[in-house]
C-alpha cells in the first residue's frame, strides 16, 4: 500500500494537492500556483485537515514569494490573506505566520528569501511526519487495552501530510495487533468520515465500520466501542476544544456511558492564547452544504440552515490529549502549560 | 394553505397514499391494492411515521378483507405479516392485531367483515386527527413560554395523517403566537427532517431552520433552543422511550445544558408490556441507507455499516410525555400506568 501524499511541494511550480472533494470517487491531483487558487482550495476543503492546513499556510507564503513579491508588505499580506480563509483552525494562521517571520528574518535578496520559504514549508512536511510517528506511537500505547474506537470527520494521512493525528493511532495501534475496529461517523455536511477516513482505513486493510452522525449514541449505548478518539482544530489553554462539528455531542455520549473521550493532535493545535472555548472564532460555512450534497438536494429550495463549521467541547469532557510529546491528562490548566513551555523532545 | 393527506381510504379499491419517499421533490400518490404492495411501501418508508403506520396496519387488514379472504387465519396470517415489516413502531402491529379483533367479532359472512374493516380505519383516521388536536392542545399550553424549539425527524401531518404529534404541538403553539421558530435536524440516514419536516413546516409558514445532525449540541449549548421535542415508536412503561435514530443524543445534549426534552405521541404508543427499552425491538434497516441517499454514494464500496432505525432514551433524560390525554411528567411508571388506565376523556 502506498502513502497518501496530500500535498507535494514543487518549488517554483507551486504545490500540487490530492483534491479532497473528489475522493473517494477519483484521486484528482491540481497544481496550485498563486495565492487565489490556494485561498479557493483551502475555503472548499480540497485541502483540509488542521495540521496540513498549517502546511498549506506555510507553503502559501513560499507562494507568495514566487508571484507576490518578497518584500516584507507583501509577504505580511498574504499572511493575512491566507489566515482569514478558516478561521478556527489555527495552525493554518499561525503556521503562515511563522513562516512570515522566518522569512523576513532572512535578507531581503528574493531568491534568498523564497529559497527559505520554500524551506521551511518542506522543514514542517517532515516535522509533521515525524510527530505523527511520535503522537501516534503515545496514542497506541495509552489505548493498548482498547479493541474498538470510535472517530469522526477525517485526521488521517490526508489531514496532515504524515500518519495522521486520531488516524494515526488507530493505525498504529491496529498494526500492533490491539485495535481490531474502527468505527467512523459519515460526518455530514461534508461527509469527510464517510469519503475520506473509510477510503483511508480501507487502505490500510483497518476493519471498520461506517455509521449516521445520529447512530453514534446508540453505538456508545450498545457497548460497541472502548473509546472516541477524534482530532482537534483549536484547544484553548483550559483544554476547551474546538473540532468538526459534531465532536462535542460524541463527548457528551461517551462520557454519559463512561467510555474515553480522547483528543489526538499535535502541540502545535494548542492556543494558549485562548482562555477558554469562547475565545475561539468558530467558521460558519455556506448554507448549501445543507439540505444536500454535491449536486443533490433533499430539502426545500429558500429555507434558512444553521452551519457551524465546528463545535467546541468543554475540556471537562475530554479524558486526555494525545500529542507528540506524550499524554496530557486533567488538570489540564497546567498540564497544558508545562506540555507546551518543553521543546520538541520533551525537554524544559 | 391546503391540509396533507398521507392516506386515503378507497374501500374496494384499496388506499392512496402520498409516496414519501418522493418528497419535497415531486408529491406522487401510489394506489396500493394488495398487502404485497403495502409491504413494500411500509418497508421502504412511503408510508411512515408511527401513528400512521397504526391506519396502515389496520388498513392492511380491510385490503386483506379484499384480496386474501375474510376468514380468521387469512386474517390473522395477513395481520402477523404486517406487524413483521417493522418491529420497532408498535403501533402498526397493535392497530393491525386491534382491527383483525374487531373483524373477526364480526359474523362470518365477507360483506359484513370487509365493511367491518374499512369502518374501522375510518375511524381510526378520524380518531388520530381528534387526538392529534388534543395532544397539540396540551403541547402548546405546556410549552406556552417556549419560543423556539428543536425537532428530529417528521412528526407533522405526514407521520399520522392528523396535524401530527411534535409538529402537531409547533403548528399550534405557532398560530397562538407563542413559538417564533422550529429548528429541524437533517435526519440521517433518509433524512426525513430535510426532506419532509422543512416541506411541512414551509407549508404551514412557520420559521424554520435546518440543521446537520451534528449541530444539535453546538445548537443547544449555543441557547438557540428553549426546548427540544420529538415523537416516539415506541414507549416502554418505565418511560424509556424508542425513537428515530437520533433522539438519544439530542436528549444528552438537553439535559447538558438544562432545558426540557419533550416527547409528544398518543397513547397508543405506550407499550406496557415492554417494562423497559431493552424490551423494545430495535429494526436495523439496509446497509445502503449509509454512505449514500438514493443514486449517490459518497463512501467507498463493499463497507461494513451500522445502521439501527431507533434508538433508546431512557426515560431518566425525559422532562414529560404530551398525550392526547394531557402531560405526563416524572415518576414516569405510575404515572404512565395511571394515564393507560384512563379512557379517551381521560375519565378511569
Amino acid at each position: 500500500m502506498s502513502e497518501v501524499h496530500p500535498i507535494r511541494l514543487l518549488a517554483a511550480d507551486g504545490i500540487e494537492v490530492l483534491d479532497q472533494t473528489a475522493l473517494p470517487g477519483a484521486e484528482r491531483r491540481v497544481v496550485i500556483r498563486d495565492l487565489p487558487a490556494l485561498c479557493e482550495a483551502i475555503r472548499s476543503l480540497r485541502i483540509r485537515g488542521a495540521p496540513l492546513l498549517g502546511i498549506a499556510g506555510a507553503a502559501g507564503i513560499a507562494i507568495a514569494c514566487e508571484t507576490r513579491g518578497t518584500d516584507d508588505v507583501s509577504l505580511a499580506l498574504a499572511a493575512a490573506e491566507i489566515a482569514s480563509v478558516r478561521p478556527t483552525a489555527v495552525e493554518l494562521g499561525s503556521l503562515a505566520r511563522a513562516a512570515l517571520a522566518a522569512v523576513i528574518a532572512e535578507p531581503p535578496e528574493a531568491s534568498v528569501r523564497r529559497e527559505r520559504a520554500w524551506r521551511f514549508a518542506a522543514e514542517l512536511v517532515a516535522r509533521r511526519q515525524r510527530e505523527d510517528r511520535a503522537l501516534a506511537d503515545h496514542g497506541a500505547r495509552y489505548l493498548a487495552d482498547v479493541a474498538s474506537v470510535l472517530t469522526h470527520c477525517n485526521t488521517g494521512a490526508l489531514a496532515t501530510g504524515g500518519i495522521g493525528t486520531a488516524l494515526g493511532v488507530v493505525r498504529v495501534a491496529f498494526e500492533r495487533g490491539t485495535l481490531r475496529r474502527c468505527y467512523a461517523t459519515e460526518t455530514r455536511p461534508l461527509l469527510q468520515g464517510a469519503r475520506l477516513t473509510m477510503w483511508e482505513l480501507q487502505r490500510l486493510g483497518v476493519p471498520a465500520t461506517l455509521l449516521p452522525d445520529t447512530a453514534a449514541a446508540s453505538l456508545i449505548a450498545a457497548g460497541r466501542v472502548e473509546a472516541v478518539i477524534t482530532g482537534a482544530d483549536r484547544i484553548a489553554a483550559n483544554g476547551d476544544t474546538a473540532n468538526k462539528i459534531g465532536t462535542y455531542q460524541l463527548a457528551l455520549a461517551a462520557r454519559a456511558h463512561g467510555i474515553p473521550f480522547i483528543i489526538a493532535a499535535p502541540t502545535s493545535t494548542f492556543d494558549p492564547r485562548c482562555a477558554d472555548g469562547g475565545a475561539i472564532p468558530i467558521e460558519f460555512r455556506p448554507p448549501q452544504e445543507v439540505g444536500g450534497f454535491g449536486e443533490q438536494r433533499w430539502a426545500p429550495a429558500a429555507i434558512d440552515v444553521y452551519n457551524p463549521a465546528f463545535d467546541v467541547t468543554p475540556g471537562a469532557l475530554i479524558s486526555a490529549f494525545v500529542t507528540e510529546r506524550g499524554v496530557v491528562e486533567p488538570p489540564f490548566a497546567d498540564a497544558i502549560a508545562t506540555l507546551l513551555s518543553a521543546d520538541e523532545h520533551g525537554n524544559r
